[in-house]
């Protein structure tokens, strides 16, 4: 709360607290979006049940590569058809099912602040913070490494834009940092300058274990409330085709004994690591989700877990991958109904492959956000300044996602009908000919009755090039610079700042994680 | 067909015709575009039924203005309520919904080159260059006011451009011909330098007459068949709220006794000329539209006329129009339910409000398209071009429209879920780890698996450096060069071409049309 105070008393006499300080960047309230409309279903259910069928079909004759010998016993113990010797391990289509059937249709989420609690399924849906980029970037500094500078910034923007609920990973890799004890840097950042709710990484044991205890911490509860609130989720994903390595496994094992949620997400890129055509892709995407989904139950029935689609192409001249394209828009609703059709929360992305924040960043941005909505999903992962198919997160695309989310937030508001709405008394008092601009209809309801952008530019041409003819991008640039200077820390309680304090430097002094 | 001789056989000798042109900017095949998955429905069945209650109840109660006498006549023969010394005239529920109902589901446009015959109607889509805008901009020559040079290259643009379906009007008024002879070198350049389907404005009787003729000219056909084959359109926009000039009135009357096809059109910003509630909006959309619609119906039964949206709302701030906002969004697929309702074919829009072909173009225009394409829109206006709200028709805008309609276009394309698309053989001969690139299957069909872009560059950041780091907007403007640069005249028949030379010079000699 110090520089929440700061700022507002600035400038005030003493025992006079005067507010001086020059209006914050208006922006919509917080709130959990849902999505009223029926998802569009692009495939016909006789069609679904094939591609679930041929899934089964992959993991009961092909299998899949398990590396680590720890989860292979648990699956060898649950009934899956482990040979000694060999990784490979193959599951019955009956023993997939029965285990899957045991994950919940629905999670909560839990954030340090509850007013940032996440429900997870139905027809909720959650927006999260770019994650896991080598490079960052803005228009002033180009494009450069990832830093710790830049990391923490990206942090202060997913706290102080509302359309966004959750950090999903580091939004750029704080390469700065050395690499044993990087992960409680971050940790800490993330449980600090933000009070929404985060994810960690799992790669390898040490550090799934300080995710989970760090995220106890931040928010002062006991290790038994933490398994019955889950209050960390990571992203596991299998390596395409049907190999899963050890540090996932480790992922699943210790994220699911534990409570926490666990997001299944093969990256099954058609024409690379899965079949050229997209019903291949899907069902190869639907087989490593599934046995990922399944292993969860293995190890404690009832784990939370995500199915996440990350269906793309690749671009067949260059072998360079493609993000946001029709193909990818088509997968991602697909996989919306195979989602649905095990009953459990879908993970979906904002994603493009353009080199720049630009006007090809959102075409293809927009066609994956709708894929996604349309799609019924429920955790949007990069769903703020993705770039460069996942190569760099942009300053500027964080800007102009959360302008097309919010508009996508308002979309997904429902229309009221009734006779206060049609408002016919007003169009009998305007009459043909009139307009409604001072009307009292309109002028009790103008203050709130449209969407305000936050960087979409409606002023006259001539307005717009006297005020520096700025295009969107450049003004995304200003918007994203003023955010940081009005960010706020959010409150923590004393007792839990000290604890984490005290757990990041005694693990620090242990010498943190092994390197990979 | 003597540009494309000249292009094509450049260089060789005489007698041998030798290819040797560069290849041509690669585009996907012309096609009609369907839409094959169901429409989004914002709204529930009860709530259409209160608007469509509500907008009939305007118009028994409330009415519309017609300036129009000889329109008022037609309307009081059918039996509206038309009192004598007034412009007033108010319709039973019943006799709007009797000649509504007289409307056929849908309508064939016919082109001079019948392979770019346009269903209208159904789930077929069909998408229109930009129309009517007083400036045109590019990159290199900045914004300037519309002009027959850069007219002629927009029309230059829709024929080569497989993904524009028609020209929906003047791309870009050309101011510098003079006003009472402009419309017949616009119609004639429509007529010769495309051979696909256009609009004429309902801009008084001599002007759409003149219209109508070209366009049966252009097909050399008789006056009969042009009854029968519609090859000729007309947006027609109410001025709401609830007046119908007389212009509009004589566009109705002269193309629906010709059979050729009125698009009506209510321009409904929502807090201007229409309630500030979206409902109110729509349900006055919805009254003149059906005003509009059974009106022609007055003038010939069975007259082919598409239902039109374009309901949007203002800036409560600064009154300006805008577009591609979540309202609109909205707004564009309820009015697809209303269409529905009255078994109409629907028009909708492609719209930003935009001052540069930049990122907010982009993601306003992708709102507008999505709420067009799964609105069930049949026929998009300005699917190609437009910025500013309308009031500019941008080149780069043009080819950046083309990649996201291309995109949409594959979008619609079905999935095929079968043996062969499944895969499994391929799944099982890579198995875990290996990859596809390869292999038979996808080597049997990499080279059409994948939507190729337009503009889109999927390069890796180095490379895209390498070649300049140009943005998407500035990558459009290259291609739209080198578009014109490659244009070729589609081929005339020589009667008709001569025909069409007669008729435009004996108008030209009459005077044209008087001048506003």
């Amino acid at each position: 709360m110090r520089e929440r105070s700061r700022r507002r008393r600035r400038g005030g006499a003493e025992g006079a607290e005067v507010e001086t300080a020059a209006p914050r960047l208006p922006q919509p309230p917080r709130r959990a979006v849902r999505n009223p409309y029926r998802p569009i279903e692009i495939l016909a259910d006789d069609a679904v049940e094939r591609i679930h069928d041929a899934s089964l079909t992959i993991l009961e004759e092909i299998g899949m590569e398990v590396l680590s010998g720890e989860a292979r016993a648990i699956m060898k113990a649950a009934g899956a058809d482990v040979r000694d010797g060999t990784e490979r391990v193959r599951f019955d289509r009956s023993l997939i099912l029965e285990h899957v059937a045991k994950a919940p249709e629905r999670v909560t989420l839990h954030a340090r602040n509850p007013d940032h609690h996440l429900e997870l399924g139905g027809n909720a849906l959650a927006f999260c913070m770019v994650a896991s980029t080598p490079n960052c970037s803005d228009l002033e500094g180009g494009r450069r490494r990832g830093n710790f500078t830049d990391y923490q910034d990206f942090l202060r923007l997913s706290q102080s834009l509302n359309i966004c609920h959750l950090n999903g990973g580091y939004p750029v890799e704080p390469i700065d940092l050395p690499p044993s004890t990087r992960h409680l840097d971050a940790l800490q950042a993330l449980a600090t300058l933000t009070d929404k709710p985060f994810h960690a990484y799992s790669l390898g044991r040490e550090r799934i274990r300080d995710g989970i205890e760090i995220a106890r911490i931040a928010r002062g509860i006991d290790r038994e409330t933490l398994e019955r609130e889950p209050s960390l989720f990571t992203i596991i994903n299998t390596n395409s085709p049907l190999k899963l390595d050890i540090p996932m496994s480790l992922g699943i094992i210790e994220m699911a004994r534990a409570g926490q949620i666990v997001v299944i997400t093969p990256f099954t890129l058609s024409g690379a690591m899965a079949p050229v055509t997209l019903a291949g892709a899907l069902a190869q995407q639907n087989a490593e989700g599934l046995a990922g989904v399944a292993f969860a139950q293995m190890v404690k029935p009832g784990a939370p877990c995500l199915y996440g689609g990350f269906t793309s192409n690749v671009d067949m001249k260059s072998g360079a991958p493609a993000f946001g394209t029709p193909e990818y828009t088509r997968a991602a609703q697909i996989g919306g109904q195979l989602a649905r059709r095990y009953r459990l929360p879908y993970r979906s992305s904002n994603v493009n492959a353009s080199n720049a924040p630009d006007a090809q960043a959102c075409y293809e941005s927009e066609m994956a956000l709708w894929g996604a909505v349309m799609g019924g999903c429920n955790m949007m992962m990069h769903a703020l300044g993705w770039i460069e198919g996942g190569l760099c997160a942009s300053f500027e695309k964080v800007i102009l996602d959360a302008e097309m989310l919010q508009m996508m937030a308002e979309y997904l508001q429902p229309i009221e009908v009734n006779d206060e709405t049609l408002g016919l008394d007003a169009i009998r008092d305007v009459g043909p000919g009139g307009h409604f601009f001072g009307t009292a209809h309109t002028l009790a309801r103008y203050g709130t009755a449209f969407y305000a952008p936050l960087v979409s530019d409606w002023r006259n041409f001539e307005s717009w090039r006297e005020a520096g003819a700025l295009d969107a991008t450049q003004r995304a640039h200003a918007l994203y610079k003023r955010l940081l200077a009005e960010y706020e820390a959010p409150a923590m309680d004393d007792a839990a700042r000290e604890e984490l304090d005290a757990f990041v430097a005694r693990r620090k002094q242990e010498g943190g994680a092994p390197a990979d």
